[in-house]
Order: C-alpha cells, then sequence, then structure tokens
C-alpha cells in the first residue's frame, strides 16, 4: 500500500469522487476549498486548544463574520454555508441554516416565510431553535413553558414557571442570537393545545441587550470541550409579550379572535426533525471517515517491532491488530455515507406528503450513523497509538461532536423506540408484504422454514449476496421475535432495541449499499465491491451473538464465515488507497500532524510543540523553585 | 431505591466502606477530606475549563505548592499524597511519587537510594520517567537514545542522534522536572548493552533553564483535554554529559574501567512497569465508578415520559435501557476494583522474587480496568442525556483520563500479546496443571469431555457458581484454543489477544470477587454476593459470541441464562443504594452539578450557568452589530 504513505494535497474530482462524495457536494467543496485557506482567520495558525473559553468564542465570532462576509460576496447557496460550517468547525452561526432556517422552512406560513426568510438569509437576525427544557429533552410532551393568548392586545405572554421549565441547551442562544424559535404550549382562553413554534425575538437589535421579561445566562463549558465555540444558553420567560402574528402558522393557527386551526396533517411537527436527523446520518460518516483517513495515512507510515528484510521494523497498518480495526471501519463509513445521502435524498423528495417511514428511516440512519461514528473515532485515535492522543492529531476533535452526536437530536435508545413501535404496529395489522423496510417480519409468521442450518462449509459461500441476505434477516428476525414477545408480555422493551435498530438498519445499509454501487463508475467498482464485501460480511461477524444457541449456523458454519471475513480483508487491503484517495481531504481539512504533505509526521509533532504556550515558563519559575525549596521551611519549624 | 435520590455528605466508614475502600486507603481518603476542602486553592471555585492552557497549568502549579506544603507539613505518607494526587486531578508533581521514585525504589542500588530517595521526598528535585521516543513508545528495543560511556572522563555521553529518538510524552518534563530518569542504550567501547536507566538532570537547580546539551519543548495540548495540568515535554541530547554513578546500579552496573556487570535476574526490568499497571487496575476502577456514582444519583432524580399515580413521570432509573446499562456497569468496576486492589497487594508481596506471573496479573488487570472504564464512564454519560455533556456534569474529565489510559503504560492490544505468549509456553511445555491461572487450558487436551450441551433449562441453574464457572472456563478455552491454533499455523493473532485476554480476566475476576466476597462484612454480605452474581452473569451474557455454532450452549440455556441476567439484575437493584453508599463519595470529590447535596441538580445546572465567563458579552458586540448589517455593503456594492 506504497500509495497510502502520501496524503492528499488537493481535493480529487475523479469520477469515483463524485460518486462518493456526491457530484454537488464535491463541487461546493472545491468551491470552498480554493477560497476559505486563503482567508487569514481560517489559515490553522491560531492552537485554539490553548485559548480560554472566552478567547476561544470570540475567535469563532470573528471566523463566523468572515465567513459570512465572503458567503455574501460570492452569492453561493445555503448548502455552502452549511459545509464549511462543518469544515471550519462549530461557530455560533452554525445553527443559522440548520435547525433555524430549516424550521422556518418546514413550518411557517407563505407570508411569513416571505417576511422572515430574507432577514435570516441576510443574517440580519440571529437564530437558534429553543426546545429542550432542563426538565424535558425527550419527553417534548412535558414542555412547560406557555405562550398564553390576550385577545384584548392580540399577543402571546410567555411564562416560564418554574426552574425546570427554564430552555436549556440552546445553540447560539447563550450570546449570539437575536430570535429563537420557542417551542410551547400553547393556551387559549384555558384551553391547552399543546406544543406549537413562536418566532421570539430575545435581545434588542440595536443594543443586542437581553429584551425585559427574558433571562439568559450561557451554560459554560461543555464535557470534552464540545461545541467549545458555541455558546449554549439557559433561557426564561416572565410575562414577555409577542404578536400572534408570531406563531408558526403553516399547518395550524390561531385567529383574531381565538379560534384554533388545528393541523391538517401531523407530519408538520417532525419535518425538521426528519431532516436534520437525515443530514446527521451522513455527515457523521464523514466526520468520522477524516478521522480514520488521518489514522490510516499514520499507520501506514508508523513502524513498530518485527524488523523486515533491510532492517526496517514493520509497519503498523500490517499487524492483524490494526487491519482488523481500520479496514472494516473504513468499509463501514463509506457505507454510512452513502446510505446516509440516500436517505437525505429520499427526504427532500418526499417533504410535504406522508413521511411516516421517512422518519423511521432518519431514526435508523441517525442512531447507526452516531453509535458507530463515536466509536469508530475511537478506534482511529487507539490505532494511532500515544501520538493520537496529541491535539495536533485532529482525532479529538471529531470525537466530542461524534459522541455528543448519540445524545442530541434524540437519544439512541430513545428515538430507538420508534423502530419498535412501526415493528409492533406492522406485525399487529400484518403489514410485512406491503412495508419492504420491514419484510423480514414474514419469517416470525413461519418461522420453521427459516430455522434450518444454513451449511455453508466452504468460506466461498458467505461471499454470496443471498447468503449474506439470509443471515441479515434471519438475526433482524430473531431479535424482532424476541421485541415483540416481550412486548406481548408488557416488559419494558427499551433496551433491547437499540440492538434491534442496529440489525434492522445493517440489513438495509447493506441492501442500500450493493444497490448504490449498481451507479458506481467502472474505475471503482472493484474496490467499491470488494469494500461492501467487507462491511457486509463484517456486520455478520459482529452479529454472531444473537446466534449463540441457534440451530441456524453451525460451528462449521462460523469457521468458514471467520476465513470469509479474513479473506473480505485481504481483498479489500489493496483497494484502500484508491477508496482514500477518492476522499483526498487536504491539509487544510485534516489539521493533523499526523498526515502532514510536506514534511514526516515526526517532524510535524516536534514541530508543533516547538510553538508551545509553556515553552517560555519564567513566569512560574519562583513558584517552583519555592516548592523547591518548601522543605527547609519545615525542618525550620521542627527546629 | 429512595434513599439514592440523596448524594453523601460525607465519607462513609462503615465495615461495607472498609471492606469495599480497603481499611487503609479510607483512612487515608478521610485524613485528606478533612484537610483539602477547608483551603481556598482545592476549594474547586476556579472553572479550570475555562482558563487558557497556560492559566490552567499554572494553577495546576499553585496547587501542587499547595499540596506539597500540606503534605511536609502534616508528615502523610507517599499514598496519602498519591491520592491527594488523584482526587484534586492531575498536577505537575503527578509523576514524582508514581513512576519517578517507584523506578528508583525498585532499580537503584542502596548508595544510589541513600543519596537520591531523601530529595525526591522532599521535593527538592522534581521528576519525571522518560522512556517513550517519537519513534518508538511500544517497542523499546527500538529505542535510539545512546549513553556512551567516557573512561577518560568516567562519564555518559548522551545523545540523540535524530528526530525519532527525541524523549517524547514524557509527564512533568515539559516545563517543571529537574530531573527525568533516561531509558537509553548503554555503550562501553562501542559494546551495546541494551537500554539502562540513566538520572540525568535537565534544568538548572538556580535559574530553571535548561541545561546546556539538551532542548526541551513542552508538548501543547492533548486530545480532549487530557490531562491538561501535565506538561508533557520532547527532549533531545545533544552530547549532553553525566557522571557514571548516574546508571541505576540495584542490577546490573558498570565499573569504573568499563566492566559491564549484567544483571543476575531480568525481573527488574519490568517491576516497575509490574507496579504500576497493579495500582492503575484499581485505581481506574475507582475512577469510573465516580462516574457510575454521579449518573446513579442523577437518573434516580431525573424523570421523563410514563406519568405515575400522582401524575409524576417515571424515573430514567426505572427504565429497561438505563437498568441494563448502570447496574451492571457498577457490578463490574467493584469486582474491577476489588480485584485491582488483590493485584497490587499481590505484587507488593513478591517484590523482589521471580515475578513472571505477576507480569501475567498485571496486564491482565490493566487492560480489563481500562477497556471498561473507558467505556463505562461513556456509558455514565450517556445515561444522563443532555446534562450528561455539561462540564460541571463531571463525566468528561474522567473520560479523558481513562480513554487516555488504554493507550499509555501500554496500548492494549500490544500488551496482551504477553498473555499469548504465556499461553503459548505453558501450553507448549504442558504447565497447565501447574499453573492454576492456565488450568483452563486442560480442557483443550481433551476436548470431547467438555463440548457436550449444558442443558440448563433453568434459570436458577444459572445462578449456580459451578454452572458460572463452566461457562467462563469454556470460553476462554475456546478462544485459547483458536488462539494456539492460528499461531501454530503462523498467522498474525495480534488482534484476537485481545478478547482472549479479556475472557480470560473475566473468569479470574468472577473467581477473584467471590473469593474476596468471603472476608466480607456481615452488614454488606447481601449486597455483594447480589452483586458478584450479576457481574457474574453478566460476563456470561457479553461473551456469548463465542459459543455462536458450538453445541455447548442450547437454545434453551440461552434463554434460561438471559432470564436469569434479568433476575440477578432485580435482585441487585434494592442492594445499589447500600453498595454507593459505601463509596460515599463527598460534592468536593464528585465536583458534579448533577449530584449536588444541598440543592437540586436542576438548580446546580442553571446556578452554574449564571456565572458563565459569556454572560456579559459586551466585548463583542460590536462584531456581531457589524455581522448583522454586513448584507447592506453588499447591497451597496450591488448597485
Ligand atoms: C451538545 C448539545 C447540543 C444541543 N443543542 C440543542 C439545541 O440547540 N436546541 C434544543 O432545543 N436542544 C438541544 N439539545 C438538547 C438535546 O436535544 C437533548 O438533551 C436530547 O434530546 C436528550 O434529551 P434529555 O436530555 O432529556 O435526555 P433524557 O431523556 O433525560 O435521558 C436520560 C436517560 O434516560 C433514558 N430514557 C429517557 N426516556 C426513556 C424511555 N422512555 N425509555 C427508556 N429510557 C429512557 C435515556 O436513554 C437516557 O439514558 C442539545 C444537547 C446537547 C448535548
Ligand atoms: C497521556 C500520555 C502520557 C504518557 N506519559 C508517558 C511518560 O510519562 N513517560 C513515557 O516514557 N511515556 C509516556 N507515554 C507514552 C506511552 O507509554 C506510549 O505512547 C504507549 O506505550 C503506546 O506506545 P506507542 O505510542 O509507541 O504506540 P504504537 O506501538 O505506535 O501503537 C500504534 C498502533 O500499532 C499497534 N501495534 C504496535 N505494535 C504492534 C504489534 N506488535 N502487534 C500488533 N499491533 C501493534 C497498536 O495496537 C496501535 O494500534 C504517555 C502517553 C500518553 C498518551
Amino acid at each position: 500500500m506504497a500509495s497510502l504513505s502520501q496524503p492528499a494535497s488537493e481535493p480529487n474530482t475523479s469520477p469515483l469522487a463524485k460518486f462518493i462524495w456526491g457530484p454537488e457536494n464535491l463541487q461546493r467543496r472545491c468551491d470552498l476549498l480554493k477560497e476559505l485557506p486563503q482567508h487569514a482567520i481560517f489559515k490553522n495558525e491560531v492552537n485554539l486548544a490553548a485559548l480560554s473559553r472566552r478567547d476561544h468564542w470570540a475567535y469563532r465570532v470573528q471566523q463566523a463574520q468572515a465567513l459570512i462576509g465572503i458567503w455574501l460576496k460570492k452569492g453561493w447557496s445555503r448548502d455552502h454555508f452549511l459545509d464549511a460550517n462543518r469544515m471550519i468547525g462549530e461557530m455560533p452561526c452554525s445553527p443559522q441554516f440548520r435547525i433555524f432556517f430549516k424550521n422556518i422552512q418546514a413550518q411557517m406560513s407563505p407570508e411569513q416565510k416571505a417576511f422572515w426568510i430574507p432577514k435570516v438569509e441576510r443574517f440580519e437576525i440571529l437564530g437558534c431553535y429553543a426546545q429542550t427544557e432542563v426538565g424535558h429533552g425527550s419527553n417534548l410532551r412535558g414542555i412547560e413553558t406557555s405562550a398564553t393568548f390576550d385577545s384584548t392586545t392580540d399577543e402571546f405572554i410567555l411564562e416560564s414557571p418554574t426552574v425546570s421549565s427554564s430552555k436549556i441547551w440552546i445553540g447560539a442562544l447563550g450570546a449570539w442570537a437575536t430570535h429563537a424559535i420557542v417551542v410551547s404550549r400553547l393556551i387559549v382562553n384555558g384551553h391547552d393545545h399543546g406544543n406549537h413554534l413562536f418566532m421570539v425575538q430575545v435581545r434588542d437589535l440595536k443594543t443586542h441587550d437581553v429584551l425585559p421579561g427574558i433571562t439568559i445566562y450561557e451554560q459554560r463549558d461543555k464535557t470534552l470541550n464540545t461545541l467549545r465555540g458555541l455558546d449554549n444558553g439557559v433561557m426564561r420567560f416572565f410575562g414577555h409579550r409577542i404578536p400572534r402574528s408570531q406563531m408558526f402558522a403553516g399547518s395550524s393557527s390561531l385567529s383574531r379572535d381565538g379560534t384554533y386551526n388545528p393541523p391538517i396533517n401531523k407530519n408538520h411537527s417532525y419535518t425538521s426533525m426528519v431532516i436534520i436527523r437525515g443530514l446527521l446520518s451522513s455527515e457523521l460518516g464523514l466526520d468520522a471517515m477524516k478521522a480514520l483517513y488521518i489514522a490510516a495515512h499514520y499507520v501506514a507510515f508508523r513502524r513498530q517491532f518485527g524488523a523486515n528484510p533491510g532492517g526496517m521494523e514493520t509497519r503498523v497498518i500490517d499487524y492483524a491488530s490494526v487491519k482488523n480495526r481500520l479496514f472494516p471501519a473504513i468499509a463501514r463509513e463509506v457505507a454510512i455515507i452513502l446510505n446516509g445521502r440516500q436517505i437525505t435524498a429520499a427526504i427532500e423528495e418526499r417533504l410535504g406528503t406522508n413521511m411516516e417511514d421517512m422518519h423511521i428511516m432518519s431514526v435508523g440512519g441517525k442512531v447507526y450513523a452516531s453509535e458507530h461514528a463515536a466509536r469508530d473515532v475511537e478506534i482511529a485515535r487507539l490505532l494511532c497509538g500515544g501520538h493520537g492522543t496529541h491535539e495536533s492529531a485532529g482525532l479529538g476533535r471529531s470525537y466530542t461532536l461524534l459522541s455528543a452526536a448519540r445524545t442530541y437530536e434524540g437519544d439512541s435508545y430513545v428515538i430507538s423506540l420508534q423502530l419498535g413501535r412501526a415493528i409492533t404496529k406492522c406485525w399487529q395489522r400484518g403489514g410485512e408484504d406491503t412495508l419492504p423496510a420491514l419484510g423480514y417480519l414474514r419469517r416470525l409468521r413461519k418461522p420453521t422454514a427459516y430455522q434450518q442450518r444454513l451449511r455453508q462449509d466452504e468460506s466461498q459461500a458467505w461471499h454470496d449476496r443471498a447468503v449474506q441476505d439470509d443471515v441479515l434477516e434471519q438475526r433482524v428476525s430473531i431479535l424482532a421475535g424476541q421485541f415483540l414477545e416481550d412486548t406481548r408480555k408488557g416488559k419494558d422493551t427499551s433496551f433491547q432495541v437499540l440492538e434491534l435498530t442496529m440489525a434492522h438498519t445493517d440489513l438495509h445499509y447493506v441492501r442500500g449499499l450493493y444497490s448504490a454501487l449498481e451507479s458506481s463508475p467502472e474505475e471503482g467498482k472493484m474496490a467499491l465491491k470488494a469494500l461492501a464485501n467487507l462491511f457486509t460480511i463484517s456486520t455478520l461477524v459482529n452479529g454472531l451473538s444473537t446466534f449463540a444457541g441457534s440451530d441456524y449456523l453451525s460451528y462449521n458454519d462460523i469457521r468458514s464465515m471467520k476465513e470469509a471475513y479474513q479473506t473480505a480483508l485481504v481483498e479489500f487491503e489493496p483497494h484502500v488507497p484508491c477508496i482514500l484517495g477518492a476522499f483526498a481531504f487536504t491539509p487544510w481539512e485534516t489539521r493533523s500532524s499526523l498526515c502532514p504533505v510536506d514534511k514526516s509526521p515526526y517532524d510535524a509533532i516536534v514541530g508543533h510543540a516547538m510553538g508551545s504556550e509553556l515553552n517560555d515558563n519564567r513566569f512560574m519559575r519562583p513558584t517552583i523553585l519555592n516548592i523547591r525549596s518548601l522543605w527547609k521551611n519545615q525542618q525550620e519549624s521542627r527546629l
């Protein structure tokens, strides 16, 4: 794998790269890479990790200023802005076109959009999305903030009656935002109509002071420095008033006389969630892939133990311990990226129609991407040994982002419950024949037809798509069967639903990957086939515990499956440079001392140390000298 | 579990607490808790996370100054100092009594000890341990730094010939240390005698300037803020000279005339590693337990979904998703703490004798503790939903420490190779009958005697120690068998050794836990029995994939095993307050907004936000106002 030793210095625009990134995404990436690195503020020279929280945030605001200026000047798309944001790292402007804009787009009336969207697109107002409260995150029905209609003034009065009703975790609210989309119960004439969205100005547009009737505190640091450049905020309302026109009126609305017009379909309430989870499904994969890209180049460079002919030690990428962690992770993240993008596209196509199946799909995608991404980045770091633990390796930054993603936009266990519910519903009404995603439930109607031994003594059999699919279906049907049985018995199934969701998504991601491959360019077909095969067999091997005690797989099956897995690893190995070469993250994107282009990683690591803010430690020397003589005081006082 | 709602405000000194902490450890902890929180610098008021790297480090130096002063004054033991260090968090003085002192104690000659130990114990000199190089961490044979004997002056000349020979990752070397124990090849008359230890002064004792012939750079931030208060350093030697007397002469030595006296037994070379890994085996468990303690109290307070009689929502601790993560993790970490302490004690007892089996034991303990601790802390964080992601929750701090522990003092895969080697050796010489730790290899001599079906249809059977032990032995013997077969075939087994090491340790930790229980106080016997049972059955369930395709466990076995697991969870549940109560971490130790004693977590979280360094954001308002008007420039320039 000689070509791995040299990371890319520019983006790759080959047909394979277009296929992997998506042609428009790649074009946007090229646009951004041409422009952004030229600007001093984006030059990666400031060591953000060493700054205080205050200075860090201020620097991120300055980066936001520069980015918004460039974006306006270039007339780029909103997607350009989103991508730039992801490349640069979290800034207070991050929520603007994600959760703020997307909710406006999905849930305001046409007139409201005409009024608000231009302001949002010009950054004339700065937005955030205020849903979570101190007491309620997962259970939105428990939200306590109320918006009571006052028909005398045609206004809503916002109240946060308790500490637990304080809005919290609101990204960009702490110091940056002028406006918040507030999720609040709508109260009309003493009647509670449940949660609705309201556009609420929170700071004065001239002075940036928090408006009267509102208190806002910034939340301080998040763990592991997660999203340090973002000012999450805590907010309470004390009789704050907003005009009636600021209730989102895309589906339900309130007339001047207090008549409530309920939504025609209930879709709207989760549309924006579906969109964001869809986005995350592929985005998180790209972040994890960047970490694996860095690690792959470093382990191809690093040598340790085992002298080879010529006296050089063995490259660590050649050890089983490294291959068995790195290669399946690469395959998995490519599967996540390609499937995630299919989910995003499907959601966009279906906007406005019945989206219940998209809802389930986006849950699977988000849970799968976040659970695997956090672990795969940790794998990347561990692969690099001690040097993976340098901040300058660039692996920790991804970890904080990806690990938190297991919680935000819905805790993995909590949102997996939705797949459980879909399965129960489908099973009860016998819907599996018309709902292809849950077709595997058929196996539960005729269990005996499927429980015979597979008998794939030859490892070659495991490379057969039909055999692979059979095992994947069998596994998820076993888990679904246990789930349905436990549900019937009234047991709490909230633990097992996560494994069920992962197995369900394993099956669909394998299928989705193979179907995506059909439109792949000739150039990369071999590589992608080897990748898909490895991804598939690795999901089989990782899912084996489900088959303990089952007759379905025999001892010989397992032996041959594990052999097939090793073959798939070996077959994928020569294609690794081709796959990583298609990603071709530039040094500006990786910001990693472990894969520099113009020097060796060792020079980069030592060079980085030469800039340490503690190299001049004269300011602490008097203290250190004092410490070294403390024992004398002790001896004197004993005399 | 009502009593869980109130975390402890003082340490518990009941017989159970003594048993769990160890009586001396608990006494030391009480001594420290009485003294340290009184001092302003240890009052937990400074928000370290918000500081710049430089200020953070400086604050840690000041804490070190205070701690050393108190320690000298009180005349406390070295163990007191180590424990205080762990409570306060990493400071530059952390290596002094760990790796610095312990190497001196284990590897210097009596005369050398008489000279150096008093200086170390007085903090007259400040130490660090310099082994790892840029190019070599795991493979110590590859170390390039050389100490060449110059008989004309009776000195060694230290050289770092290349960038890759730079010492790196050396904790406390970056700015703090005056002395380093340097691992270097010994060269005498052109003959390379391999690695030896040398005491090297690196900074001037009057000015704290780095000495001529040496360069030192501080390494800058570590990922995820890991050990931010520690100044890890990179060091090179350019013909730096030290007297011959500074070669560690506890086992091998060099005479004035250049005669090399090789070590009599090779034990010495790994003694200090064994000691430190032994220490880590239990320490890491305590850190993870602290995180679980915080999470347990929070999930007993937090309510979400599912109204109960009286209208209150369900406590999240009552969900299967929470119980199935939290309770086994608590049981596991107690098992780790108790077994780890047994390892530490066994090592101390055996110092100076043949320690090969201690070596293997300490590898198992360190790998097991670090792999589980990192995951269990992540579980703790995820259990707490969004609020677990506040820095003030106190969970991230443990994670950074524990996740890095998978790498430092030996990468998990690399050091697991040593168990693999021991197994191969034992198998080849038929030693399993005399080496109880590897007794399970007997099963491989007569496989048919063990492969019959277990047939434990009744879940009650799984609570039987003999049945439990049989499955644990069977599992590790299957893995050992595959390992030996692959080794015989010349395959690279470096991936599978980690699973083998974990299974080996599962078996021994279950046994160790039950044997520890024999001396437990009456008071906690029931609780500890329920805990041991849960730990055991959870290791069985988590190890099921090994049995896929095997006749050993039937479908009914698995079903009854999973039932037994749920029973074990239910039986452990009422004892959770008792176990956590024995740990009784004080608020000063947890430093967590999620388990305060004098207010509700919600008040603590919001209160914490009120102190944010970004609440006064006037300094950035001009920039924000400018951003909001950037679009106007754009419009103007278009006119
Ligand atoms: C970095 C970050 C950024 C965020 N940004 C925003 C933002 O901009 N705007 C916004 O509105 N919110 C935001 N949030 C909030 C986030 O969406 C919520 O924290 C998240 O949805 C989790 O909800 P929770 O905190 O209530 O978890 P909880 O529900 O309290 O979870 C606690 C535990 O209970 C378990 N649990 C809960 N319910 C059940 C059940 N029914 N069955 C079984 N187990 C259960 C969970 O698995 C979890 O282990 C952010 C959060 C983070 C961490
Ligand atoms: C926070 C921290 C503090 C530290 N403090 C100190 C200190 O005070 N003093 C000091 O001297 N050192 C210190 N170290 C260094 C530490 O001990 C080493 O980094 C660690 O032992 C790992 O070695 P490595 O970096 O060479 O890993 P590598 O060996 O380079 O590991 C890279 C990858 O290769 C794999 N690998 C390597 N060899 C094999 C093999 N034979 N078979 C299969 N796979 C293999 C590993 O599994 C890993 O995935 C510290 C490190 C850290 C992170």
